[in-house]
């Protein structure tokens, strides 16, 4: 089946119009015309090459809503007409113990991504396009009201990959909880963190951050460059989220965490972080954790928890023929928080 | 109370002997005289300033096995002939949240050092020396053969601080733990671990002491400069117990964990390990933690489980006389596995 959609053909080559054929549907898929696709910084590294792992061409995106367009025999979870969801997943062994847990992301056997999969007989090509055909089990409900989808589709990646650490870790009523960075991933862990009832902390280096924060739901917020105001929350937090992905010190953040606090890392930085002391991590048995993306389920989970609480993801709407400034904008920070494409706007070439 | 002692006077100035005072005995003490005193790497460091906070003069030990001399009129767990041991702590806040639950040596406030002790009223001593008295809240109970005595003296530090990490995260049937490094802690924590009834096995980086960690209760002994080695054991680990000080890659140990799987650092290296890629952590939601000794409860747990399995250190008798090589063999890690001090022989001068 012919798709539109937009494409970087290396490394160095602008976006630019292509198509690309997507399978019929098997028994078991679901196909989508998208109506819109987030942003992620993941996109601009794959696109632009930083992982030295891409597949050309490349069309990312993995934050889709759409609308289901037709289903499989053996399909009962959707039908023609329903508002579906494809995060950063496609697929995954379904026989590891992993996958018998419903933590995909974690499939011993390697997940396939929803674009540069690459443990398929094909590339995978991701929502910068106008239909996207994918196995049912990967496919998420949607039940927000239809004038909020645009800004559902960053819960699929930004929205998960807090979610998912802050269920691990318990976040909720009694909890401290802190946020660091406030970009596309950490708006929706203050987000998230609040609406789960934690008591919600950000950290930025940015004083003109601060009322955005509160705005957001953090309950108070602390500049992280202030000694003082750091020593001020030494050894209280429960839990740390921490999105930065550029290198920067650790140890500040760790001394906040109480005993047995985690700081749980969502950003993979290009350098890696100074190294942090032993002291901070053994005189007070705290943990450094990494966490990535989350599972279907959880997935699932999240989205129906942020339906009924009314939560989406703060956006900006651009046309797919905007993606090279998006990218430049997003390097420097200047989104408040994702960018979100229109898929309609595809259509015009 | 004038008691026999062996101090360093300063980083560059040899063990000699040296009196020091015990305090007379208060309502809640116990007075002890120790019979066997454990040779730990922290002594080493404390008596060579290497950690820039050593009070001088400097008398270490606080692995102590000995025997009641006298209690205090409130003192109910102890009577005068009882075998008695002192670890690393003499004191806490005992009103602060870790010491509510019995973890004093996470104390909000600080815990006293069984020797550089800086928050009383003056310096603390160690175990290299004839006599010592103890809050009875922190003197433990022995209750292993007269003849297991100065074997016993080790567990009150190399054996806490590693069973207190390996309790925590869970060792025992079904799980699959490392033992990083095979020395005085490392020897402790694979019979620990055996004992617990983990699947043990030993790292080392050397050949020659695979059949040594099969005595102590390995299953297995990993070469980890053998890439093939570490890759057929790549994510099969519950639990990693790290008791390497030096500064080390722990990139290729982090890999060898399961899904959810923790590395416990339980030393502290003078120079940083070089920083773990953040991608070992979020692949599969890992986490490095770090553990310091043990609480007094899990202490006594500890000993008692050792009496009743009849597990003891490794050990080489030294006389107090000796403790400067002794230290000379220690940073060039000749010593199988720790060597304890006979402290009968400070009575020859």
């Amino acid at each position: 089946m012919a798709t539109k959609a937009y494409a970087a053909q290396s490394a160095d080559t602008p976006f630019a119009p292509f198509e690309i054929d997507r399978r019929t549907v098997g028994p078991h898929d679901v196909q989508i015309d998208i109506l819109y696709c987030g942003v992620c910084h993941s996109d601009l590294h794959q696109a632009r090459g930083e992982w030295g792992n891409t597949l050309w061409p490349c069309v990312p995106g993995h934050e889709i809503v759409g609308r289901v367009t037709a289903v499989g025999d053996h399909v009962t979870k959707f039908k023609v007409g329903d508002v579906a969801a494809v995060g950063c997943m496609v697929d995954s062994c379904d026989h590891c113990a992993s996958c018998d847990e419903g933590l995909e992301q974690y499939c011993e056997n390697g997940f396939t991504g929803t674009y540069n999969g690459n443990n398929v007989d094909q590339n995978t090509f991701g929502g910068y396009s106008e239909k996207i055909v994918v196995k049912d089990h990967f496919v998420l409900k949607v039940s927000h009201p239809e004038d909020q989808l645009a800004a559902v589709a960053p819960l699929l990646c930004a929205g998960v990959t807090t979610w998912s650490p802050l269920k691990h870790w318990g976040a909720g009523p009694g909890k401290k909880v802190g946020i660091v960075g406030i970009g596309g991933l950490g708006h929706m862990g203050i987000k998230l963190a609040h609406a789960l009832g934690a008591h919600t902390v950000a950290f930025t280096t940015s004083e003109s951050k601060v009322e955005a924060a509160k705005a957001l739901g953090a309950d108070e917020v602390i500049i992280s460059k202030n000694e003082d105001d750091m020593a001020a929350h030494a050894r209280s937090f429960d839990l740390i989220i921490n999105t930065v992905a550029a290198s920067h010190d650790l140890d500040p953040l760790l001394n906040c965490l109480k005993r047995d606090g985690t700081m749980v890392l969502n950003g993979a930085p290009e350098h890696p972080h100074p190294s942090p002391t032993v002291f901070s991590l053994i005189f007070a048995r705290r943990s450094i954790a990494g966490s990535l993306i989350g599972g279907i389920a959880e997935t699932q989970e999240m989205l129906d928890f942020c339906a009924e609480k009314g939560v989406v993801s703060d956006i900006e709407m651009i046309a797919i023929q905007d993606i090279e400034t998006a990218y430049d904008r997003l390097l420097k920070g200047d989104v408040r928080y994702r960018f979100v494409i229109d898929n309609k706007t595809l259509a015009n070439g």
